[in-house]
């Protein structure tokens, strides 16, 4: 049983995102998974029933594109815009060509989604978007001065589209993932008996995404940073 | 039917606390209700069987016996700090015995009700605490300095008793009510259909109040501001 | 040589305040030295032929008293205000009396200063406030609950403060030390060659003090923050 | 008579870095600057006989060639990053390409630019590396996202080098231009007597650039707001 609600998922993965989805799918909305590298989305998209998109975010034809696709069934509900690229080193030794591609895919990125996503919103009246940012968003720190820029940028990003798209019905929130996600696939980062919960559960964080989505809009937040109850901050 | 579970509101009133004290309830807790003056309460207390208890949070012998006349049934499971006295005016003209008090009520009080629950809640294995703060948590305004200086220190306070008492599974979470609450008797704010939603309404507040303390430990925050989707900030 | 400025520093003492004091006189200033116990400020101000004043200045009416002694030689173009007490511990094991004085003295007392500078400023047409605060101004540390509300208090002060008074021609500016202070007399830190310059030299904290003082109207800084190079943050 | 310091300033004007070139030239600094477009450049290079180079910050290639073309009189002790390209517009109308173009010059050119200068420093033992930000760097404002980006980009950038360069020795500071800068020759704001001192005065930011460049590194700062004594914020 459908309410008819639509989502957009960029930068879809095994982690955090499939969370988000099958909450989502959950509540019966139809799910659109958009990534690079379509293959990892098979069995996510499989066992919900979502939408498949092979997108390079980065690139302003083909976000259009993606949104094109989907327009036959009006805006999306909901957009959550999760790519990341990092690029790790001393500021003397990473390479201009990766900052910049970095730059792109995290920062531009956003933008170009964040455009497309809310000239139908605004046409529609109203909806969601929402990015997930890390530590580095709101700190930078030694040897990562391309993570930083990208987290930053993106930062700005949504807060200055809050303010701008607010106003219109849309709803914009920053989540700063303050701490390391676990079960992320990446480096094997496991909660155990001997040290529960000190890594993120993806669903413990899409339960705040979820619930942040159904804020009403007398109380809406803009941005809220998670960790793990262990974490220095 | 209840689940065991007790809070107590500090600064219990008929706005924000009332919505937090009934979502509370219809989840089977049980809620006490703290304030100075318990004339207010009357009603919400015999509307969800609340207990009512006469306490100056700003007396340390006062607060200390709030919580002993709640020991016989255990630990509070959530303790919600609200009280909040503002002294308005130039920094020439306010009168330095309402600073002190103001100081003394919203921020040493903040304080010892902490103080009083911590103390309980290591004990008892775990615990939510939460504090209201106001936009001149984060934004010190003119005219304002007195307001500014306590918003800031319960701000200090949880954001302090955040990094030490969450290893310890205590939640602290503060919030910023970055707007104007509706329904707010003071002053007689209201929604209208001509302007919907331009003030907080305390229902909506109260709901992430609640999804903030529904958190996993493994994705607590401990700061959330709120805002209206018309509010510029 | 005097150009006839006076300067007034509160919760002075043998570290920060006098390597402000003496940079002042040799401009020329008149300095006058405030503290609860003056027994310290013997040397110094024999140094510099400074005036010297017991006052606490927590309590309302000895800060005006000072004032008012200094009177007969018009309006204080600049004030500094120090004083700090730090209560550490636990925030379960820390007693109130002690949390509340230093609340008084570190918040209250800067509301006090800045009451009966900001009178006088006014009708003189302008001057300098400063304040001094510390890590702890902008970040909660565990086991720093009295220690943060105070500095975050003071900084919310400082920062209402900026907003209501640089309209009138009152500089105000709040120093954020973010390290330890060398040649503190109370725990004995210096810098030796080994580890060069790993606690701020107080002549090196003045120096910006001083260059904040000589700022222009058109660009005026309200915080900075200072920190030795080898300082992680 | 020259101490043999050499500055380089990059993204050269008649404003706000003519003021800081005079005032090196002044101190008997060499001075070199560099533009995309070094029409402008020629009478303040006559004046302070400072070399003038073409450079699109934007270009590896051309970054690295600029400091190349410096090296044979060894590093540079000052480089100062000022750059900026502004997109305004509602995110909906503003075109991708102008987007990704003012993220390169304003943000990846501080990238570019503080690589080449990072690695002649370290090898010389220490220097200093200045940003030149704008209110947009920590407020994302209505209408100007990507300002916001870029310029949260580069604040990012500098924070994260002020981690990772400072126990290098390198000092690294990030100005906040918050207000409109006078005698700004794209709109010609200019102050007057019955409106004295609203806009920051070029030569008033440039003496707080040089007292900052003059810290002692026992007490660095790395984040400076700047801001007229009239301005609201």
């Amino acid at each position: 049983m459908s309410d008819g609600k639509r989502a957009l998922i960029v930068g879809a993965g095994a982690g955090l995102s499939a969370s988000v989805a099958r909450k989502l799918a959950d509540r019966g909305w139809r799910v659109e998974l958009s990534a690079r590298n379509t293959d990892k989305l098979a069995g996510l998209a499989g066992e919900i029933d979502a939408g498949v998109h092979a997108c390079d975010a980065s690139d302003p034809a083909a976000v259009a594109r993606l949104f094109e696709t989907l327009d036959a069934d009006g805006a999306p509900d909901f957009v959550l815009f999760n790519p990341s690229n990092r690029v790790r080193g001393p500021v003397t030794e990473i390479a201009p060509a990766d900052v910049l591609k970095a730059l792109e895919i995290s920062a531009f990125g956003g933008f170009l989604v964040a455009q497309q996503a809310a000239r139908r919103m605004i046409d529609a009246g109203g909806g969601a978007i929402f990015f997930t940012g890390a530590s580095a968003s709101v700190k930078g720190y030694p040897n990562s001065s391309s993570f930083a820029m990208n987290k930053f940028a993106l930062r700005g990003l949504a807060q200055s589209l809050a303010r701008e798209l607010q106003p219109k019905n849309i709803h914009i929130t920053h989540f700063v993932i303050d701490g390391g996600i676990a079960a992320d696939h990446r480096d094997g980062r496991q909660n155990t008996a001997d040290a529960p919960d000190r890594f993120l559960e993806p669903d413990a964080i899409a339960e705040t995404y979820i619930a942040v989505l159904d804020q009403r809009r007398s109380a809406w937040t803009w941005e809220v940073a998670l960790r793990p109850w262990v974490e220095t901050f």
